[in-house]
């Protein structure tokens, strides 16, 4: 594969991302040859349906059925893998073309979130590359950026909006007042949420692109297990609209974060403060900060979705083949990679939302403030807006910087009080540069 | 230089990002070694004064009063060069570490605004690498961004804020309502601002990281001469708080646009509307929006200067060249680059911000619309605050998109009515994604 000689590439799946990224390759090959140095050249594809359009032309390329015999009989140096899903045809398939001495470039968080570690091994042992620029935060060049523009950097702490549905969900509760039931509904009529959506409205989509993030950031093994997962279904507009009165924004954020007491990984509805950039983040636009030693804070905001700029960071890995580019999977070298200590749950520091539901009667404030007292949680604001006496008002505190172990403590005793109603609805607050 | 061996390292200049840059070599050695696959080993240094502390041991290490002869003579495979300026000392270091088969890395935008050319195009003749990361938006890894990142798409717009000094006096102006001067002397008192301001408040620096950002956006030779320049001297805090009203920010922007007229490239303060990304970038910030047709805008936002921020940029360039990463200069090789036609300035379209100092009587503003009806410039909006018949007032318009050329007539013809007393102020209205 010397300097001129074409690249040749077969892609596996073509829904809207892989068609995305034939037509790109097709479309823009005088560009792409001047920058990758060499042309690249589509020689095989494998989809379910022969007939069906895909936007370019497809006469003069190899037509596999079955994308695993693509992977191992392709004329081709690279396996570009948009099937999708963390095992079957997916996971078959990049095994295969590693173990036909091909290339891959994937946009497949989840398989990377489940099995990054041992394709890496097997990737790096064989020299060959392993690529998955798309498969977090889509268009925008966080991988590269992490692992190459941030190389000279300790990195601390890495978070972001990394699914554009919950983000979409979240913005327009905020402009409109409306519930989550509703506005998911209305999502989904879009085609903006999927039919089932709990993989992202749970936070499993963002789970898996925080674990390769964090991964990438922190030079260690993939640790899906690990990662805390909460979604966004038990955000209320309520909720959102004391965040809005407070200073803050509820954002679904992925935050790895290495300590002293160890990693932390959580993908967790969060309030960040209004002025920070990744507060003004709305609609399907995804965001990641990473804050490194010698950089500070560094911010980068696209498209996370959709089939062009998903085609645009695929075809960024293929132009980084072309050039010779050769970047360790996760950082450093995968037969070096470890799993960093977990940090205990109860040991994360954070401060905190919590919204109540109480009867209002004089002393309820006494028995709340003193439980948090009795933890050490010190409160910074308390708010009750509107008196109903006998009947449930909302209290809102916010708290500092505290150990969740000591909040959570409190709260079982504050969710103990007979004056409290409702199981208390708690909002980490983030300090976001 | 296989992949294992010490990459040997000499750094010419050891002024605050110098001796930063060293502190990062020798202070995160292991870190660095496992991202570069390689140790990077400081070799030599060059400075002015041998006796002045810089952070870091400089025992072990070949002293060089002559930077032209360190990057002759040092045991180096790179040499870094962070000497700054256009000419002289710096350029010279460059030639003499080319001449001589080392690659070269540099923070120095002047040089490269006015030699990069040149220099690229020896350095690919000799197979060297010669690398700026640092040269542009300090801390944010944008060259590595839109040359690989964005690498599939093609650009049609580059814009930014590329001087921290011109950021941090428009912020404090709009916070504090006070004047350009006033302001200027309280951030030259903090050391923000230079002794002598004019290389930054005049716009020039921000114009030497443009020249080098568009010819990586564009793949075309640097063209400084064509670019139009303008400072901030001239914002007055009569226009940032009508800016407010309108609902914009003033910033002093880089725009680099390429349509079928021709390349435009211009520094100058523009109008964005506050709910866009780089409408809240404050401070001493940095921040890029590049346009593509894949991406869509993707957005970057960092510190753009100080010691850290460019060390970090100017190592993640030394692991590059440890990796054996190797991309043309500018984004295509550069024996092929030609410069783009540029755009003529009176074809250059946009929105304007006009404001007139006219006196209150009658008839006035008819006379003004009619001048701007003549050139077929459309009004989008007018306001008068306050009356004070037969005295001066201001009125601000904002007209809809229309040519330069077309703005530029209208406006003659409106200054030399008797009623304007004052030159008209004019801003252009950027519609940032």
């Amino acid at each position: 594969m010397s300097a001129g000689q074409p690249l040749k590439l077969a892609i596996a799946g073509l829904g809207t991302v892989g068609a995305a990224t034939g037509a790109l390759i097709r479309g823009q090959a005088d560009l792409l040859m001047w920058r990758a140095g060499r042309p690249l050249v589509l020689r095989a594809v494998s989809a379910r349906d022969r007939a069906k359009p895909r936007g370019f032309a497809l006469e003069d390329v190899a037509w596999f059925a079955d994308p695993v015999a693509m992977a191992r009989e392709a004329d081709a140096d690279v396996i570009v893998e948009l099937i999708g899903g963390a095992d079957g045809a997916a996971r078959a398939t990049v095994e295969a073309a590693l173990a036909a001495k091909r290339h891959v470039v994937t946009a497949n968080k989840a398989l990377l979130a489940h099995h990054g570690n041992a394709l890496a091994r097997t990737a790096e042992a064989a020299g060959l590359v392993l690529a998955y620029e798309a498969a977090v935060a889509g268009g925008i060049p966080i991988i590269k950026a992490v692992r190459e523009g941030l190389a000279a950097n300790d990195l601390t702490r890495v978070y972001g909006i990394l699914n554009g549905t919950c983000n979409y969900i979240l913005t327009t509760m905020r402009e409109s007042g409306r519930e989550f039931a509703d506005v998911l509904a209305e999502a989904q009529k879009l085609g903006y949420a999927e039919a089932d959506p709990s993989f992202d409205v749970d936070g499993v989509d963002a789970a898996h692109k925080l674990a390769i993030l964090a991964a990438v950031a922190f030079g260690a093994a993939i640790d899906f297990p690990a990662l805390r997962i909460e979604g966004i279904r038990h955000v209320s507009a309520a909720d959102i609209a004391y965040a809005d009165e407070l200073g803050y924004r509820i954002k679904l954020l992925g935050i790895a974060h290495r300590s002293s007491i160890g990693l932390e990984q959580r993908v967790q509805p969060c309030m960040v403060p209004v002025g920070s950039p990744i507060a003004q983040v709305d609609g399907v636009f995804n965001a990641v900060v990473a804050e490194g030693d010698a950089v500070g804070m560094s911010f980068y905001q696209g498209r996370g979705a959709g089939a062009g700029p998903t085609a645009s960071a695929v075809v960024a890995d293929l132009i980084d083949i072309a050039r010779g580019h050769r970047v360790a999977t996760f950082n450093q070298p995968a037969a070096s990679l470890k799993k960093l200590p977990a940090a205990p749950s109860e040991r994360h520091r954070g401060a905190f939302y919590i919204r109540l539901m109480v009867v209002d009667r004089p002393g309820v404030i006494a028995d709340v403030a003193a439980a948090l007292r009795d933890e050490s949680v010190s409160l910074e604001s308390m708010l009750q807006r509107g008196r109903d006496p006998g009947a449930a008002v909302a209290v809102v505190l916010t708290t500092h910087e505290t150990e969740e172990g000591a909040m959570k403590r409190a709260l079982e005793r504050i969710g103990r009080l007979d004056a409290v109603v409702e199981p208390p609805r708690v909002i980490r607050i983030i300090e976001a540069l």
